[in-house]
């Protein structure tokens, strides 16, 4: 496989730009992706909002993300978007979709192979779109985050960047939050570690459900302890690891990979996570931070919290969740396609 | 063209069942296109509902319109649905699409040549798709709702079968309105034409705006002078023209068609309605009902109601609006897509 003769189309989602500017994980790792492959030789075409920012050739028919656009209908702009990559299939040798279930409906309408990384199931309802397309070629983003009878690849863990999170060889007195305000992440139990420690918690992070932040979270804010500061940034996120002593990543239910969780670790910050999903896959117990069960357990970790080399915590983010080490993960995926595909076209 | 050696599917909407229970527009006149064409001998395919009720060859991915099944995301649906038609296109020689902006995304992906009927432009941030496929095939249901630059083959206005609105000679004394509770339908306008008549008002259709029926029309209901009766189907929708002096139609929008216009008439019901949009070519002023611009012209033309010959009424939807009338016109525009095509492949 001579890299220069393969040209890759990254279809991502649009409902932020890629990157996106604050919160958008799967715009996140399209960029990451997008950035690596063209770093190591690829010819990229990224499907995008057109005020996305890449080295790859940019193809965009929608402005802006539909999230930070009013004048745009979501479904239209999808609709738009998707079918656009579609529609210019023969110019690629691999589409490789961020684009969940939509995409998928085109895939049977082309030549070219598509490659979907699923970022997570977000509903049992768009199951039968996975299994009417099963048999198309898949990337899970953790060992734990996958639906039986896909054809899976491999499992490829997202990378960072991690020159945007220098570490912080201190770190602070300070718990931090960092997430989406929903009750799957937990921030009422994170609430109640900072309580029963009686360290300060910082949170961040868009508010998705507005009755849960308002009757769970709201109500313990109060200006000293416990603070809410809205969606951060990388330099935001900087700030916060800088005077962080652990992450709390207390989610309820099973998390798909845990982006948050890398970018700390990286950061050298630990991160005390509920072994719930990919946690474990991410965090190593005893060395990046503690898996625990329950409040109880996550405040009797942070008494062990001196136990975790912050160097360590960076060394691990390197070695198995770098863009590097992605797109090594991707290259391999993309070579098993190319050769199945031409088995399959003599 | 031999009509046996076409083969034609028909792409209908799955908001409901095929045709529709009560309301659903655009789902009984995909139905009456599709009995209609089968009948004249056609060999046609219908997209629809599993539970749909047709003469041809049903093909459904899902069991109940996404309107009568919690248990499915639309979203999911409209997709699953949609892409299945497309990627039968092959066994086809024309997709008569009736699903909106969606489905135009999939035609570049075939060869198979696709027609779509526009019912409407439900929005205008729909229209950005339909200029990027303004060269494709369609058909507008009136003269009046058309957008610029389409390359529309003929206005072919929607045909009902008149069998099952018999004609109802005498009529009644009441007002009847049918149709959605909306403001852009006028249902507020309507009661203040029988207020000011003195005549009984009874209003039917689905409630589509919560917040207009409780603020403009439920303080209006008395159980005696203004009566609201949910949704009726076609027997319910007959007990009401038997009982009409006259079907308001007070719509404050450009109507895009007016079925409920053609089965009223359909059973000698004569209407009044606003001169807005298709209604002018729906209703012969002076012959089938009064065209009118406001409120007080409406009073006044129910003064002259008696002029309106109900046979009349009946034998101009035979000519114009029955399926027969539509299914001719559709079969016109078949053959010149046939032709168009023939001369484009050689």
């Amino acid at each position: 496989m001579t890299k220069p003769d393969k040209r890759v189309a990254v279809l991502s989602p649009i409902a932020w730009r890629t990157p996106p500017r604050q919160y958008g994980a799967w715009e996140t790792v399209a960029s990451n992706i997008t950035e690596g492959l063209v770093a190591r030789g690829w010819d990229v075409t990224l499907f995008a909002s057109r005020d996305s920012v890449t080295r790859a050739r940019l193809h965009a028919v929608v402005d802006k993300g539909y999230e930070e656009d009013s004048a745009v209908d979501p479904k239209v702009a999808e609709y738009l978007h998707i079918s656009e990559a579609f529609e210019r299939a023969a110019e690629f040798d691999l589409i490789h979709s961020h684009y969940d279930f939509m995409a998928l409906t085109y895939t049977r309408l082309v030549k070219t192979p598509v490659l979907t990384t699923i970022h997570g199931f977000s509903s049992a309802k768009i199951m039968p779109v996975y299994q009417k397309y099963r048999d198309g070629y898949f990337v899970s983003i953790s060992d734990s985050d996958r639906a039986a009878g896909l054809n899976y690849l491999a499992t490829v863990y997202n990378g960072i960047d991690l020159s945007l999170y220098p570490l912080q060889e201190a770190g602070g007195d300070d718990l931090i939050f960092l997430g989406r305000i929903h009750p799957d992440k937990g921030v009422h139990l994170a609430i109640e570690v900072a309580r029963l420690s009686g360290l300060r918690l910082i949170i961040a992070g868009i508010i998705q459900d507005e009755a849960y932040f308002r009757e769970q979270v709201k109500p313990h804010l109060d200006d000293q302890n416990i603070l809410y500061i809205g969606p951060a940034g990388v330099p935001g996120k900087n700030e916060l690891f800088a005077r962080a002593r652990a992450l709390l990543h207390l989610n309820t239910i099973p998390e798909r990979f845990g982006l948050v969780l890398v970018e700390a670790n990286a950061a050298g910050v630990p991160v005390i996570a509920m072994d719930l999903g990919s946690c474990r896959e991410v965090i190593k117990d005893g060395q990046t931070g503690f898996l625990v069960d329950n409040v109880t357990e996550a405040v009797r970790a942070l008494g062990r919290i001196s136990e975790i080399d912050r160097r360590a915590c960076r060394s691990r983010v390197r070695q198995y969740f770098s863009i590097d080490t992605m797109v090594e993960g991707y290259e391999r995926v993309y070579s098993t396609i190319f050769d199945l595909e031409a088995k399959r076209r003599p």
